[in-house]
């Protein structure tokens, strides 16, 4: 068996050093490249057809082959990767070309379909939405979890990084003995996963599109720095968000451009379906984009409108504190002959002045609309 | 019968934790997913050729049967979607693909054309100016309705989410027996439908156009924050409609290049027509676009240039009156030996100077043009 | 006869309520849509072959039947759109398309190319200088006629707004009798139509560049708040000129590309050279679209190195003159124990004190390059 | 012999009274357009093959034409165009389209290739420094000459607008009997042209980068509105050079597309090489364009960082002595009963007041990172 | 032979005057051009089959021939191109074309893939980080170095313009029996030799990363002038970046697209592989754009802030001050009449108001949410 170890395809490796160190590594064996490090791998197996359902629970790799006579659609879900044996094995007996092997333990690719002779390989990513760190300090943050798949005759494998409930519902339709997954082939499984994961995504613009919200308001009611720092994380979000939602418009179309005999004619309004979906997706981020565009134009105004306030401010007290105060210094000047400071009315009169002026010149800036 | 409800297709839930209840909900029936609930719904029927025109009373889908046979067109018109059953029986008397009854009801679709075996499927939305919004606080806001059109060998469906009179005008053709919808089949009748959605967007284009005329001549006379407000909600808007418009390009290239049958060779200059009435709207759009972001500039600039006349204002009072005030400051200090201060003339020379330096900085500076 | 009205196609109606009446007019006639209300119509034709010529005074559209016979072209150019009778009757002998005829009277046209069995219609728009808002107000205005061709196996028909003297010189060089135009086909005659058409917005992008040189000098010299409104004005008209320009690109192409009898082999060199031009047109009005916004970044700066002068003044007297009052102000008090007061030299010292300070202050200043 | 002046193809004409004039004046001849104003023309002729290399010295025209039979390849070379007779005779007797003609003269064309029957047409740009106004006013200008190329069999005729030695070592090259130019074609020939044109622009964008680095260097020492301006007119240069270099890529991609048999296979590579130049050539415009937008940010970050610094120095200054005077001024007060002015070590006590103040001040300030 | 020197290829000449002359030089032999001065050559040459290998150490040229007659794979690896010798004999002995030669010497290709009848040219950058100026001033800096790849029958040839270890891992997999890498053909080395450059990018982009996030930091926290050098550098680096890595997307996809019988069936899933490695950089450096234009905004947003900081200490201190100044004023005048200076608590009283009104203010503002 002929698996080599490419270190060198690690796409953010946690430091330099590290990933110039694996450079030069004897290639060898599979090994897992990811942030995710989900200790236990599960390995979930539902085996149906339109009249029977199976949910053996399975240990080890071997036991899969027993399905491979049966008449009926055997759907893998494999969920954490660390222990690359188990990847290694169903490629061993399941005839995966090695590349392919290496992609979906190394969660760094970009979404992609391939067509081999006897299977398809499709590699997207899964996004949800971060509770944690959420719930931490009020910020969003998305998960980009890499979940491959692959589609044989009668098999469907799934490799997840991490064990959630994600296709659970998939599950119980499929438990269902009416759905229309029972009646059809794996082409329609494969969708009906694809669909599963492309429609999470919805979930996660709704998120988006309510911090967005949150973040407006505050820029209209209250603008400080923090406000800026928000609509940045959002957007670096946003710019994650794309590269990993744009290449499945791509994907998906080379799906319904594929010949490919493993998606049946009648699987393919479906996969459409799934194409309209990524497309609507893809017009939303865009469409985020430029509203954040807009909230950052928004913040630069009205941190120039707050200057503006300041300086109104400033202006209004020393235009009119200092010419009172200049003629308030002429008479504390101590010059011997200066007949006002004799009069008797002086000091009367130069409160109408301290009065006067200032209204003056209130008036004066409103007409001229400085104020 | 096999409708299955696809909750998570739902595009902007209300709620989060909402859309992530639906997400695990078994399938089963078709819902209604959408904004406008609009909760009686009015089914029209027109069915007329080129001699005869019948508008019968119809009150279930089964009436709709008998049509059939006959050598007529059928114009079926349903208003508000939230009893899905007429959509689910229609749906199950013509044979329309379940993926295609959960597109018309699920609201949030994208406009597109699907080419099924017999028959078509239009989806796109119809802008209109929503005047209540307008009225309430002077804004410039815009309702989305989806509109859905089922094109068959003798009937045309259309299914709209409000009732109103959109299509009044084209049914007040139709009943006048010499239009030329009555001597053509559905494919004239699919134009001429298409064409009335499209062309109210002329309406809705020059709603926007006056909207920014104000903006522009109020950032021109009198520029405050709350016209960047204005700005960033005409963008706003701007992007929702772009993004309802735009694939109406696609669309309607999708229909010319079609060679279904449904579509007569005679009709395909109609549907060129529509096209480039879309594409001027996307033009137009476009250009409202620029004109947004030259606004926005006009904007930046104002408040800067205000800020400069506040700043000069403070300029010339602070530098007139700070230097005359230190004049000032010099005779009001207790010296014993101040020759000066004993000086007949010194308090005449002294206002002397008082009123020439400002005169003089006033010139100094209108020659340096910092004022 | 078969034209409906179809008022909903107007693009920009002066009023939104006049657009919506016309929204549920009943169809029937063709009606004028524009701004430009010429009164009168004014028909001029040219019938000519290689040895005859002959410039007949045509009253009715009868009378341009009996050219149809002669073995000549014949232009017919209609100057004025608003008695639509006339384009009405065209359009009945000469069986041109009622879609055709509307677009001919809608003059909200996208320039485009449209071939149909016996003729061709090509649309598009002739800018030309509107000297009179030039002259009122001294900015940039220009004006948009929209000009439809009809070519036709021998003849060919101009409709254009206005009456004017756009066609002069081509018209003089068919009358002499040696010019290449008497010796080809209605396709040389088209090309010298829209030749002339085209060529005359080299003069309009020489008026743009001389504005653009104007609003640039008065940039660098005395940069206002009228220059940021010059510039955007420039700016929205060159958004307008695009819009009518670009489209032409697509036109010629499509000239080129089509495979009608009509345009001689021959001749499409000709038409490669208008396109040519339209491209030298277009890429002009890009790089004139990069120079304003270059235009607006130094407006932008402008304004800021004028806030930067004076609060430089500012600084300058409030930075020497502060401190100095101070001093001032310490020997104004009225402590009784201030030996100073009662020195002989405090006086001239305290003087001496008020002109090196400044000195030292500026030269600071200066050293620190803050002035 | 039929060339009509075209006086409307004139791209920038100096006036726009003069377009306006020619506009309508009758055809007839061919005439120069251009800003280059070369009084005299000078002909150049090398004609060589394999074996033998002769440099005629040519009057007339009518003397090229006995190198019509000889089997060798004639290279023209003409400079300055304002005799339009030569070319006019050139066009006569080497039966060149009168529209080819026209773009020689009319030196406002985009360049292009041209496919004729039995020639090909290339034009394009010749840039260069143009170093008297980089002398005179230490600024960047380039000069744009427009050069032709016609390919014939045995004859390659090149129009240039101004003598200089643009050709020199290509010629010398030719003289060298051992140059491959010598064995192989005319296109070979046109190839070493072309490439001798194209090349010349890396010189022109070394001293672009020279100057962008220039100006780089004074934006981070002495950023002032000189700057600004400079950096403006390399834009304007750098969109004019773009104008001319872009369209270079789609004309020689048509040169590899052709299927001239005017050049042979093995020369095919010859011009690829010079493709590569181009694309080179023109990402490295798009690499300066986006380095000067990246100028524009820090000049405008420094004029606002400038500002900073002034109004931290008015800041210091007024917010400490601002106070100081306050106090003063208290004690400049003259009522009766304010025990503080007799007792004894008031004056001392103020002064300790009048140094920690402004201390105290500066620390916070600092603590506070304002300052 | 025939190797012309083509000087006026060079694409950076270090001055201009230099480049000049070399533009008239005599063309004859093959120079080396480019910025890399390594002094010596280095020839590694390993041959090697499914069952041998061989390194020997190889002293001339010559030398290689007589592997040509083995059937086996030998790669010949080139570092250090000054002694162009050496690649002219290669060329000579291995019939490569001239203008491959000259583009493998002329270290300023834009990389690509040529298809010529015997042999493969692959030219392209190998970016890895300059440590050395990194280590000095801490920035972050990039070397390019080209790497040019000829894919013959039998032999691969790698052209290097340095002395390094970056095909090290390769060799040490190719000396180890098993690697697939024995097994496959020049194709699959040549995959694996183009692997090993695009992975190397992958470090590049890490570094990249800790840098923009180095820097985003510093913004958040104290944002200086320093920092916009940073981020201008860093775009600058990218830009470079990016026009080195923008044309491998494009090479790539040709020698998928290429029919070359010297890239086997069964390599093409490799080529791919790398192609997917590329888009992928492509898209990073994408983001990392898009990260920069943001902190951009970020640090001008942060200058204004700091500025409406310094602004708000100078607005509270002069506002407060200057009308307790006017009010101590007021009581420093010399009046002869001024009941208030007689009373007895007209001091303590002052000070009640010298205390309360900057109270008053202070609230004031706050309210007004002004400071």
């Amino acid at each position: 068996m002929l698996i080599r170890k490419r270190s060198t395809r690690k796409f953010m490796p946690t430091s330099l050093s590290n990933a110039s160190e694996k450079l030069g590594m004897p290639p060898g064996s599979l090994i897992h490249v990811g942030d995710i490090q989900e200790e236990d791998s599960r390995i979930s197996v539902i085996d149906f057809n339109r009249t029977e359902l199976q949910e053996p629970v399975v240990e080890t790799v071997e036991e899969l082959l027993k399905f491979r006579e049966k008449d009926s659609i055997t759907w893998v879900c494999l969920e954490g990767l660390k222990n690359v044996e188990i990847t290694e094995l169903i490629g061993h007996y399941f005839k995966i070309h090695p590349l392919v092997l290496e992609d979906i333990l190394n969660t760094h690719q970009r979404p992609k379909f391939e067509e081999h002779d006897d299977y398809l390989y499709i590699v997207l990513k899964g996004l949800s939405l971060d509770r944690d760190a959420a719930s931490v300090n009020g910020s969003f943050a998305v998960y980009h979890e890499q979940i491959s798949i692959l589609v044989l005759n009668d098999f469907v494998f799934t490799f997840k990084e991490k064990k959630d409930d994600l296709f659970l519902p998939l599950v119980q339709r499929i438990r269902n003995g009416n759905a229309r997954v029972r009646n059809l082939g794996t082409d329609y499984l494969t969708y009906a996963i694809l669909d599963m994961i492309v429609d999470q995504n919805f979930l996660l613009l709704d998120s988006l599109d309510e911090n967005i919200d949150a973040v407006e308001e505050e820029l209209l009611s209250n603008p400080n720095s923090n406000t800026l720092v928000a609509i940045q994380r959002i957007k670096r979000e946003l710019i994650d968000i794309r590269r990993s939602i744009t290449p499945l418009r791509e994907l998906l179309s080379s799906v319904q451009r594929s010949d490919t005999k493993l998606i049946g004619e009648k699987s393919q309004i479906y996969f459409r379906d799934v194409y309209d979906h990524v497309l609507r997706i893809t017009e939303t981020t865009d469409s985020y984009r430029e509203m954040l565009s807009g909230l950052l134009d928004i913040y630069v105004s009205s941190v120039s409108n707050k200057m503006n306030e300041i300086m109104k401010i400033l202006t209004v007290f020393a235009s009119i504190f200092i010419p009172l105060t200049f003629i308030a210094g002429i008479y504390g000047m101590n010059f011997e002959y200066m007949p006002e400071l004799k009069w008797k009315w002086s000091y009367p009169v130069i409160w109408v002045v301290f009065v006067t002026v200032p209204i003056c010149l209130i008036l004066f800036f409103k007409k001229k609309k400085w104020l």
